[in-house]
């Protein structure tokens, strides 16, 4: 089929547009900058024209252009809420507009704010109130309440857990770590390290995209997260494992995420979903390319 | 105190400038279009830089401005989220940085959703699907946030019954009913009459934000809802005893929010807020109004 992703110049989308390319979808990207990976397209979210004429044709958009770091959302909550949000209806409206069919929302298990209970299902109430998390939800519900008024439009939301791959950020968590291991300095833990989340790799949430094309029926909500929980401490550990150095702490950052416990079941269940890269490995690949570019 | 009250020039915004006037603030009024009213500053939402220079030397700003009317925000959602999500964190930037200490953002019923208990208090959980109180709850929780990111802004939401009054929207049921009582056609109740609403005086709520400039500590959530669940059959029959005519029924609209039970009991203990217009009363008000408008 043909289709759209949104922010596929970014980390996470790039990996999304490779495996649905893999999964042979004609695939272009749309976003604020180009690249050289997939047909590509320059173009903002708060154009929906520009949206529009980009879509047409296409068969399904996956929309993943957000503003994903956190701590730019809390630094600039005003350009997350147009970014996550405005931009989120901009692309439903530019869908309609293009006669496409059908858009899959990258959602992220931070909508649920605090757990009630645990492992978080997707019936459990979303509370957050972090900007990251407040803006991605409203943009979900945007996506969804479109997907219910407009009887041209099928809208599933994936709530991704926080992803890890090969051309992450570099203010992650992953390539803070690896960057100060490769420089023989020591890995600080900000806060106390137990802090743990269901990293998922990034291609596994690209097939979780690739199935919900395929099979999510409209309006159903699915989380796409790693079976493990890996704290903080283990991520150190496990890096220093792979390039030795040392380790100390520092003080917690402002507005860190918590942990809490995500179920996948629904997504094994109903998608047929399930991760295949065990954290190790794909702990230990990002590594080889983190060492790889620093040497270059 | 000197304050602001954005969307000051619309219905409900008009009666809290006047309220706050009556009560000795120095009030200014921030819209799209200019008012006679108040002192009055034509600002556009999205713009931080006008709006930071409208806020200068403000104590307070009462956040009124929005996308209101739900039928537009249904079929406009890209322009629900632009202007309640992205324009209230805009709002909140402006703010902080003109250095102004509070911020009380009006928040609205509706963000509640379906009830999982009656009456809904403020605990209960939010999980709206309409564009409206998605939007408006995704800008509430914005605003929450900036109150607790940045230490020099405090700000409360008050989650407003539906409000009616004089210089009520033309499309509202109460105008609608009026005018065809008025021309002596029939009126009409679209869906069964049976679904209620805490209708709120416009009056009221101007009280509940003076009352919150005044005592509402900071991060907190007030229901700021009447004491009266009026039906619409009964609102038509209190048009019809005021202004006889006929009564007929058609099917519902789209989008129609179902009734509920909403608590204000929290804003009654702790604001010292109570509505003081029966609804009575404020119906006969809102009917010679419009009849002499009409006259006119």
């Amino acid at each position: 089929m043909k289709g759209i992703v949104t922010g596929g110049a970014g980390f996470l989308g790039s990996h999304v547009a490779d495996v649905l390319a893999e999964s042979g979808h004609d695939v272009t990207v749309v976003d604020l900058t180009m690249t050289e990976r997939h047909r590509s397209m320059k173009v903002d979210l708060r154009d929906i024209e520009s949206l529009s004429v980009a879509c047409r044709g296409s068969d399904f958009v996956c929309h993943l252009a957000a503003v994903g770091d956190v701590y730019l959302a809390a630094e600039k909550p005003y350009l997350a809420a147009a970014t996550n949000v405005t931009g989120s209806a901009n692309v439903c409206e530019a869908a309609i507009k293009a006669h496409v069919p059908k858009v899959i929302y990258a959602s992220t298990w931070e909508v649920y704010g605090a757990p009630r209970y645990q492992p978080i299902d997707e019936e459990h109430p979303c509370a957050p109130d972090h900007p990251y998390g407040i803006t991605k939800l409203a943009g979900e519900r945007l996506a969804l309440a479109y997907g219910q008024l407009r009887e041209r439009l099928s809208v599933t939301a994936l709530r991704l857990g926080t992803a890890y791959g090969t051309r992450m950020r570099p203010n992650s968590v992953f390539s803070l770590f690896i960057r100060r291991a490769v420089n023989k300095q020591p890995i600080t833990i900000q806060g106390t390290g137990r802090q743990s989340r269901q990293f998922t790799h990034a291609r596994d949430i690209g097939r979780g995209f690739a199935l919900a094309i395929e099979r999510a029926a409209p309006g159903f909500v699915f989380n796409i997260v790693g079976d493990e929980s890996i704290t903080i401490k283990q991520l150190a550990d496990l890096v220093i494992a792979e390039i030795p150095t040392s380790l100390d702490f520092a003080p917690a950052r402002e507005a860190e995420v918590p942990s809490a416990s995500v179920s996948n079941a629904k997504a094994k269940r109903e998608l047929g979903w399930q991760p295949q890269v065990p954290f190790g490995d794909g702990l230990r690949e990002l590594v080889a390319a983190e060492r790889s570019a620093m040497v270059a």
